[in-house]
């Protein structure tokens, strides 16, 4: 039978990355906003000094199997800094193809994310997620994360654009 | 007349710093938060290659007023990334003292920020707030920010302590 494997990312995924990350993005209804291309990944992932970290979930097929292996899935991290509890991890996106879910592919990519971000020094990971996308708000609460928009009141806010420019005096 | 500067941290401000992030907590309510040690922010951001990166603002005393500068407020950032737009800033913290409010000193840390973020090469940068922190929830729409957890219902995720040993089988 086929398995599954968590790898870190190498170089070479980046087309199956990029793939994936406007899949989530359409999934998410928010594609019009992905500006960034398979050599900004290249170089921002795999350079000397990476502004990020990926893991990839592939499916390795079963010895005799003619097919060679499959990237089904995604988690990208980096590090933040809590003031409150130092370094911690950042799951920027988590995505399973979906005729590959159902199987606890999601599950597997948090619990390498925990254990690379418990080897690393960190107590904590956040991340963030559509308040629509029950399946994923319910996964993440049986796994024991705290939705702290609810229990705390936290609101996410950005600056772009023309706002950016305008702050800047530009 | 004294005057305000918004300048980067140095590594001997990480007193003043520690002692607004505890005041911060404490204007959040969320006090019981804080482990981080003065020892700690000085290591971790003002090392070779600092976890995080911080702005304090200053009150310089006028020529002739005997008493010195004083830091009463600060923004401390670091750098993330989107897949959707590549490396962008996140202000994790912003505060500015109580008797130093009302001045415009929150607002020119913004600016600052805002700066540094385009001087990156960043298009955005993205911070959290608290739904009952009206004046700053107003501050920042005001400034142009967009609240995404109304405009797109994104909710903040943690996953820590028993939750995160678990999930990492330990």
């Amino acid at each position: 039978m086929a398995s599954t494997r968590i790898r870190e990312a190498r170089e070479s995924d980046c087309g199956d990355i990029m793939r994936m990350i406007r899949e989530l993005a359409e999934f998410e209804k928010l594609s019009h906003q992905v500006k960034i291309s398979e050599e900004a990944l290249r170089a921002d992932g795999f350079g000397e000094n990476p502004f990020f970290h990926c893991l990839v979930a592939e499916i390795i097929p079963a010895p005799g199997e003619s097919q060679g292996s499959l990237v089904v899935g995604y988690g990208l991290y980096y590090f933040i800094y809590s003031t409150w509890t130092g370094r911690n991890v950042y799951l920027e996106d988590i995505y399973v193809m979906p005729q590959y879910r159902g199987q606890g592919i999601g599950t597997k990519i948090i619990k390498k994310v925990a254990e690379v971000a418990l080897n690393k020094g960190c107590s904590q990971f956040r991340l963030a997620v559509l308040d629509w996308n029950k399946k994923a708000v319910n996964l993440y609460k049986f796994l024991g994360a705290q939705d702290l928009t609810e229990s705390e009141g936290w609101l996410s806010f950005r600056f772009e654009g023309e706002a950016m420019r305008e702050l800047a005096g530009r």
